[in-house]
This record gives C-alpha cells, sequence and structure tokens, in this order.
C-alpha cells in the first residue's frame, strides 16, 4: 500500500456530506471541505478544489448521491425526476474536456435506472443504493489504478527518471493514481525511480501538487518549468515521460492538461517513449479522433494573477486552453487496467473492452 | 521612429551615474534606479533590474565608464591599473552566459589602452574618453538593432502571427530590440504584424516586459503560457518564430532563455520559420559549437516563489538552467546587422565578419 493512503485522501463519502481535500491550498494548507448540496460539489469542481479526470468523474457520482440524499422527493418516481432534472444536468455543466465526468454520470442513472425498477416503492432503497453505488466507483476506481499501475510498471527499469506533465496521481484519483501509480507500482517492486515533475502552468498542479504526493510518500521527485523539459531532454536527463489523460478518442489521440502535446514532441524528438496512463473510463469511444474532443477554456485571471502578484500589464489578452490534444503517432503506448495497447490504435483499444 | 524611445529608455549614461529603469518592477511600476558605483551596476545586472543581452553589454560598458569617473585616481597608469584590477573583473563576473557582456568589456578595455596611449599624462581625458565610449557603444547598439530589424522585416509578410519567446526588445538592447526590433521595423513599414508572446517562466520576461513594450508601442500582443505553444501551432495560429540570442558559437548553435530550445523542436515540426535575432557582437567565433557554451545555473527561490506565494512544498529541490542551446539546424536563418545567414553556417557566419 502506498502510505498516501494512510494519512490522508482525495474525497469520500462521510454521513455529513461529500468531503474532499481542496486541491486550491495544497501545498501550503490540508484543509478537507464537507460538501453539502449538489450546487457546492458542482462548484467545488469547476473551481477545481478537485480536479483530475478519475477524480472528477467519483466526486460527480457523488454529488448524484448527495442529490439524493438530500433530496425530500417522498416517492421513488418524484426523487428519478428531481435527480434527472436537476442533478445530473447540474453536474454535467461543470467541465467540459474530462469524459470520465460524463463516464461516471452515465454509472449513476443506469444505477438509477435499475433501484428505480427494484424498489418501486421504497425511495429510501433507491437513495441507500445510490450513495453505495458511489461509494463502489470510488473504490473501483482505486483498484482500477493498482492494477494499471502494476501493468505500467514493467515498462520502467531499475534507475529510470521519469517526466511527468500536470498531476495524474492519487489527488487525480480515487487515489494511487494514474501515470504515479505506475511509478508507485514500480517502486512498490522495488524499482528505484525518480521523477521530474513539470510545474504545469498556469494553475502549478506540477509543483504543488505532484510534488506534493510523491514527497509524502518518499518517492524522489524534483520540479523544473514546463520550458525546462525540452533541455533536459536532450541532455539526457530524461528516461521516460509518462502522462495521465482527460479524455482518449477510439484511435487513441489523447486530450491531456495543456503542455502534454509539447512534452510530447519533444520526447519523440529526443527518442524518449511517450506513456498515457489512463482507466478504460477515460477511453471516449464515440469519438473517432481527437479532433473533435471539447478543448476547456478558462480566465485570463488563472494566468495573469499568482497570488498577490499581477504579472501581466492591465489590457494584455491571454490565450487559456486548459488541455491540448496530442495525436496517437507521438505515443509510445497506452496503459490502462486492461493492459497496453503499443502502439495506440482503434483496433487495439477496440481489443480492451472485449 | 518607436514611440518608446519617447518615453521610456532602458538605460542611460547620466552627470550622476548610470540610470536604468528596474526590469524587476515591471509592469507594475515604472522606477528609474541611479547606479553611483561600479558595485551597484554589477549587482543590477545580476539581480536582473537590466537583462537581455545587449543591454547587459551596454550596462558593463557605462560600469566601466562609472568606475572611471568615481576613481580618485591622480595619474593615468594608477586609474588604468585600478580599472583593470577591480572594476573589468568585477563587472565580468555578474553573468556567464550572454557573450555581449564580455564583448563590451573587451571594446571597452581596448578603448582604454587606446585612450591611454593618446593621454599618457592626462586623467581628466581617459576618463572622458571613456564616458563617451561607453555612450557611443549604446547609440551604436540602438542603431544596429534598427539596421537588424529593417534586414528582418523582409522576412515578414503583412497579417504574421509572430511567436516570441523571452524579451528581446528595446528593454534588451540599447533600445528597439533585436527580435521586436524585426516586429516594429515590420509595423513601421505598415504590415500588420501581431505578436504572441510566451509568459516564459520563472521570470515572465514576456509577460511583463514584452507585453509592456509592445503595448506601448501599439503592437497587437497576447500572451500565452509557455506550454501552450505547441497547441497553438498545432492549431495553424503561429506563423513565425522570432526570438533573441545570449551567445552564438560559431557554427550558429545558439544559447537563449531556457525554453527556447523546446520553441524551435515545436516550430520544426509545424514547419513554421524559426529565426534568431542577434547583433554580431552576440557571436563568439571562439566557441566552435554551442555545447561548450556556459548555461548559467540561477537559484531555487525564481521558481519557487512568485510574490507572496510559495508554490513548492518544503524541501523539494527544482531544475534552474536559465538558458538553453538550440542547435543550429533548427534555425531557418540568423538576422543581424550584417545580413542573413539562411541556414546558419560556419561559412555564412564567417562572411559576415569580413
Amino acid at each position: 500500500m502506498s502510505e498516501s493512503q494512510n494519512d490522508w485522501f482525495t474525497l469520500r463519502w462521510s454521513e455529513s456530506g461529500v468531503q474532499l481535500l481542496d486541491q486550491r491550498k495544497l501545498p501550503a494548507k490540508e484543509e478537507y471541505l464537507t460538501l453539502t448540496s449538489v450546487e457546492t460539489v458542482a462548484e467545488a469542481i469547476e473551481c477545481l478544489a478537485i480536479r483530475g479526470a478519475p477524480a472528477i468523474g467519483c466526486a460527480a457520482a457523488m454529488g448524484v448521491a448527495l442529490g439524493a440524499a438530500r433530496s425530500t422527493a417522498s416517492g421513488v418516481e418524484a426523487l428519478r425526476d428531481e435527480l434527472l432534472a436537476e442533478v445530473f444536468p447540474r453536474l454535467s455543466r461543470t467541465r467540459p474536456t474530462a469524459v470520465n465526468l460524463f463516464w461516471a454520470l452515465d454509472r449513476m442513472r443506469g444505477a438509477l435506472d435499475e433501484l428505480v425498477a427494484q424498489n418501486s416503492s421504497d425511495v429510501a432503497s433507491v437513495r441507500q443504493g445510490l450513495i453505495e453505488r458511489a461509494e463502489v466507483l470510488l473504490t473501483e476506481d482505486q483498484g482500477i489504478c493498482r492494477k494499471l499501475g502494476s501493468v505500467g510498471a514493467t515498462l520502467l527499469r531499475d534507475g529510470d527518471r521519469v517526466l511527468t506533465h500536470c498531476n495524474a496521481g492519487a489527488l487525480a484519483t480515487g487515489g494511487y493514481g494514474t501515470a504515479l501509480g505506475v511509478v508507485r507500482a514500480a517502486c512498490e517492486a522495488g524499482k528505484q525511480i525518480s521523477v521530474l515533475a513539470d510545474e504545469t502552468r498556469p494553475l502549478f498542479q506540477g509543483a504543488r501538487l505532484t510534488a506534493w504526493e510523491l514527497q509524502r510518500d518518499g518517492i524522489p521527485v524534483e520540479v523544473c518549468t514546463d520550458s525546462m523539459s525540452g533541455y533536459l531532454m536532450q541532455r539526457g536527463e530524461v528516461d521516460v515521460v509518462i502522462v495521465g489523460a482527460d479524455r482518449i478518442a477510439a484511435n487513441g489521440d489523447t486530450a491531456n492538461k495543456i503542455g502534454t502535446y509539447s512534452v510530447a514532441v519533444l520526447a519523440r524528438e529526443h527518442g524518449i517513449p511517450f506513456y498515457v496512463a489512463a482507466p478504460l473510463s477515460t477511453i471516449d469511444r464515440t469519438l473517432a479522433d481527437g479532433e473533435s474532443i471539447p478543448i476547456e477554456e478558462r480566465g485570463r485571471d488563472e494566468v495573469a494573477h499568482i497570488g498577490d502578484r499581477c504579472i501581466l500589464p492591465d489590457g494584455i489578452g491571454v490565450r487559456q486552453p486548459a488541455f491540448d490534444m496530442t495525436p496517437a503517432r507521438f505515443i509510445t503506448a497506452l496503459i490502462t487496467e486492461a493492459g497496453l495497447v503499443r502502439p495506440p490504435s482503434a483496433d487495439g483499444i477496440d481489443r480492451l473492452f472485449r
């Protein structure tokens, strides 16, 4: 077990609501929020108190459970109507790129239908059932990360120096992580692995979150600015790149945190393997390729303001895509809980689902 | 003339000392420092109150003039000995990568020898001569930038969207700029040019300085994080890349602000021309290639702290190379005041000096 499982958690269900570690405050403060309404869960996703594709999915599922728990509907049909009219739509509007959000909401929608069919007159059982399904989804996500980690760990050699971008760790999932799950599994298998974390502007998820959680686990980590990865690859200081994903198209094209595409181009230039680690729930088989993955644009302030400091002159515009799309041809392999796809291809991805 | 020549300046000589715009404070405050000792000039270069290879050269020359002006030596030989024993060594220790520093000190050393030979008993004339030479060097630098700008402007088409990294503008030179001098010259020739400025972590010279000086000149400019340039190239939003340089080896390999190499690799991947604009004083013909260009490493705090905010957990190490090296093969052309070298080659560079 990763130590991080012991003294902190990303999110969990509790009697009083959805509890989650407020990732905006890290690394300066470890503060947990207890969210007691669907609206505050939606806002926590929007403002990035919780982020990372699998973690967003888990949070959305818990948002549905919370909507059911807090509902005053006295009948099963009324509960169902309320969830479908208000709760699901609100949660699905939070963020557009990570497909795990929609996947988790679909799972909860299916659970709702099942529970309604099984308990057509017992609204308490439907409520309790939805809470249990959300908790199962979280536990499953942790198990998937461990499985994916052990699949990916075989790709790492003792002594490897792994570059990662953004945070695809325990904080981005129910626990353990995708890209960092691979690193953790390799470390647990006795390999010496060190991590170089791109700081990941504009919101510094690499510097703030990846560094924080790896330090907690005693895994060696250093931080560099996003602009340094090319230089460090040129100098032979990077053996492998592993990143997570927010949405993978049927052909393997991958949307992930802005800057991932640049790292992929640089890795190929230097002959360095570039791996994408993600659960099957991140694969969107309805999209043939990455061109139609929606890329969220966020606000100017996230680039312009850092703490008390404004780095831009008044009136200067910024570009603020939160994600980019890496074509499958730059990806050495996809690492999933159902195995590797090496190189990524529509056929190879299709086989994961059989 | 660029408007920026009218209401602000990068540095100048004055009766009371070396005056310069404190670039650490931009864009929030426009504050000029008046430096009255060699030591404060050296510290201003070290702490980046003034930066940019040609501007560092001008500042160092003025530091020598200031050393002469403030010296209490009563004889020419004593003045010369003092400058050689204290002033030149102090200024040459400030920053290692930009060769213009050493070039400017060599120029001033030559001027000192000449002036001593001409005025062997007149210490006041030697002092005055050194001040004049430093002022000439500044004026020449401005003229060189204008010439280089007009050479480079022919490469830009009406409507071009130019990506630049760091600040190679009026603030990085005696005035007008190198990469931004090319942009200014194209605008003055009636072309519509817009600029996309990489913010340039860790010190945000693109967001703070390039945006500030282009806004002052009314040239359209937007800022993106360093991690966004690959995405914007992929989307067809960049027509040309132009950057400055801190040191160019005899074969065209170019050291420039950290992140330049990544931009060059991305530009080649997307078939976008990548130009380096620099005066001949940035070319170090003593180095056959870029491998031996010294790359300055700066401190952890520049990455870890931004204003009041520390983005890193305690105890996390950072990498902090301030520059990187772009091999000549990634460079479409060098733009100098003596003409283009397209593509860069040892022969082509050699011809510039004939």
